[in-house]
């Protein structure tokens, strides 16, 4: 087989088959095929796409070039759950404590953040004393004990997956969803789950831009999940403005604290509750979504979504203290109002530019090793819909440096106005089983 | 600028600006931009194309990469003439000494072949003594005093398109008519012609397979000329079977002897004058296609261009006696003939197949650094049209190897029959000027 010919057929929109695929993805790894064949054929996908056979086969194949973790130890269907990321998202704090607390299994590995903040990992990281890296039976004694375990990803995964995504970034080749689904269910699939719960973002803040092309991103994800026997459930999620009020690290925290108390934002504790409903669902806990739904908000209402994720601190070497006193968290030693200069109603928030304002802050990462500042982040008074009078103040900034013009300026950037009132978007566009 | 930001504007068909294709160009030959990257351009530009525009800058950019060569000291219009390659064409043999005939100064650099058969330098060197390397003051004198010379491209033109042919070829995006176009004129203008002459060969021996493609590689041949001020003529000419009779080297000068004196194929006969011509009329010599055709015809006939050809082989240092006396050109051992198993008319003759017969005779080179048989190759006694008797003789290979099954087997398969007479095609599909 010579790479020239596959990149030929795929230029032709030919259907590749399952050797092919793996002569590609293991040539690859293998250093038997350069960068520059993979990037044209990486192209030619772009152009003529792939057959639901194909990224079926892609995926294996990014599965099989790497680790597998094996979680057969832990009792239970175990159900993970991916977001395709947006600014604001702290999901993931307010899902695993309560999906464990219906009883369904949560052996969640995530990632650190590149990017405007900290991932989930670094989240939790911002509370005192909260370690991010188990030993392998820790992991799954406490998944067992407590059904929920939270690790820092380390092991080798899908390498073939990052070595091929490193050259999609600088061969603009990261916009293809046979390529983008590959790519997460790989990962999910490498991870051990038995059944994987979609959040696909959609919106001007969310990588995908259209409500369509969220959908047929999530479609393929489903499909593959059929492919290879793991039932999957996609959910596309709005990010037409950032998720809640918080986006930073600490401040995220402190909200993630809200929602499992039922204080939280409408748009978060809507989203949070479908996804774990169809988690548990997943689970086998609850046969219908209605039944789940009502049920995961009682739990919050009653105080044992909150007592959970305690929990979980405190046998991840946390200090629970923190839970009832969110005040704890680090806290910046600047916090600076930035002020509406219009009037009107907010008729938009650019997720891009309040993302970019906390990065500023501090709260993200531009490079790998960079190092994030917990406290840092933007707390949203104002969100879309909200009647606001010039002057009034539309965010508070928490920052350690005392020179924050450029992130004032941006974010005061981010916001729109209208001179009527604004419909708001559905928070939940679309479910795809 | 990011190559990155140029893969996606072209990626969605974005015309790129004269300083993002020298950006692209002069950053891929000073190692600045990594092939992967150039690659998934390649495939992009596959699919999006280019506007005229672009491809005259590319051209350019090709162009400026490297040298370029000064033939200002000649007086005239230098003419000069490119074929797009095909089995059986001897054509520039042929028209050398018919427009230097006229006063023409034709100043000739052409490459060797990679290939079924040598290139014209090979094929001239089949003529004992032939010198294809001259100093340049030579060159420059012989044109000036003679109207022709040729000689084996040395100087280094056009690298930035060497470095990404070479790619091109490795990634599956050589079939690209930008690309093609401006990889071609690159190298005529970095030549240093005033005017130029393509011969875009068609049919199932061709790159281009049909008219369609080929007039549509013409035609942007055309343009780029235009826009870079160089006046470009393209004729689009049949290549359904490979040209004349003769396939190889020392039988192709052969051939070249016979056209020259008026008793050549009519095929090659007609497009040689019909090249000539143009390029007659693009030296200032002629003022209509008619007249120059009709002026090329009695020059033939009148003795006067194989008395050109045989001044050109004396004055780079070859024996003309072989023009009149064919038979000292390099000689095979072996002349086997290759039979017909059914009787019909020829229907066609699969120029590949031939080409790989001479190949495998030893006319040709597989490698850089093969050495080409002059005197091995294809006689071709049937050509399409023509009626055949089961047992009539197709071929004669020309051979010093004692096996030649394999090369007897292809040369019978290059051969189709139907039972109807067949009509043949036009020699000349199209002139677009």
């Amino acid at each position: 087989m010579r790479m020239v010919d596959v990149i030929e057929k795929k230029k032709h929109g030919g259907i590749l088959s399952q050797d092919e695929i793996d002569f590609v993805v293991q040539g690859y790894v293998n250093g038997e095929i350069p960068d520059y064949q993979v990037s044209a054929f990486l192209m030619a996908v772009y152009f003529k796409g792939m057959a639901k056979r194909e990224i079926a086969d892609l995926t294996l194949a990014f599965v099989n070039s790497g680790d597998k973790n094996d979680l057969s130890s832990i009792q239970g269907i175990k159900v993970d759950k991916h977001s395709s990321g947006g600014v604001g998202d702290k999901l993931s704090l307010v899902i695993i404590p309560l999906v464990a607390s219906v009883g369904v299994p949560v052996a969640k590995m995530s990632g650190r953040g590149l990017g405007h903040t900290g991932g989930t990992i670094d989240k939790l990281e911002s509370i005192e004393g909260f370690k991010t890296v188990l030993d392998k039976e820790t992991f799954i004694e406490n998944v067992n004990r407590h059904k929920m375990a939270i690790v820092s990803q380390s092991s080798n995964l899908t390498p073939a997956d990052k070595k091929i995504y490193a050259l999609r970034d600088v061969t603009a080749t990261v916009d293809s969803i046979p390529l983008i689904a590959s790519s997460i269910m790989s990962k999910k699939i490498a991870s051990g789950a038995d059944c994987i719960v979609l959040d696909v973002k959609v919106g001007s803040g969310a990588f995908m831009k259209s409500i369509a092309e969220a959908v047929e991103l999530a479609r393929t994800m489903v499909e593959i999940g059929k492919s290879l026997n793991k039932k999957t459930i996609a959910i596309v999620t709005d990010m037409s403005q950032p998720l809640g009020h918080e986006v930073g690290n600490a401040n995220e925290v402190k909200e993630a604290i809200q929602i499992l108390k039922g204080e939280g934002a409408e748009d978060e504790t809507t989203i949070a509750l479908t996804l774990a409903s169809y988690m548990a669902i997943l689970g086998g806990v609850f046969e219908d979504f209605a039944t789940a739904y009502a049920e995961l908000d009682r739990i919050i209402k009653s105080g044992r979504a909150v007592e959970k994720f305690k929990e979980l601190v405190r046998i991840q070497g946390g200090n629970p203290e923190v839970i009832d006193n969110p005040n704890m968290l680090p806290q910046s030693k600047y916090h600076i109002e930035v002020r509406s200069s219009e009037s009107g109603y907010v008729s938009a928030i650019d997720a891009e530019k309040i993302g970019l304002t906390a990065m500023l802050l501090g709260a993200g990462r531009a490079k790998k090793d960079d190092v994030i500042d917990f406290s840092a982040g933007v707390t949203m008074l104002k969100k879309v819909g909200d009647k606001v009078d010039k002057g009034d103040v539309l965010c508070i900034l928490h920052t350690n440096s005392a020179n924050a013009q450029e992130a004032i300026a941006i974010c005061q950037r981010s916001y729109s106005f209208s001179t009527g009132e604004i419909k708001l978007s559905n928070y939940i566009h679309e479910i795809i089983q």
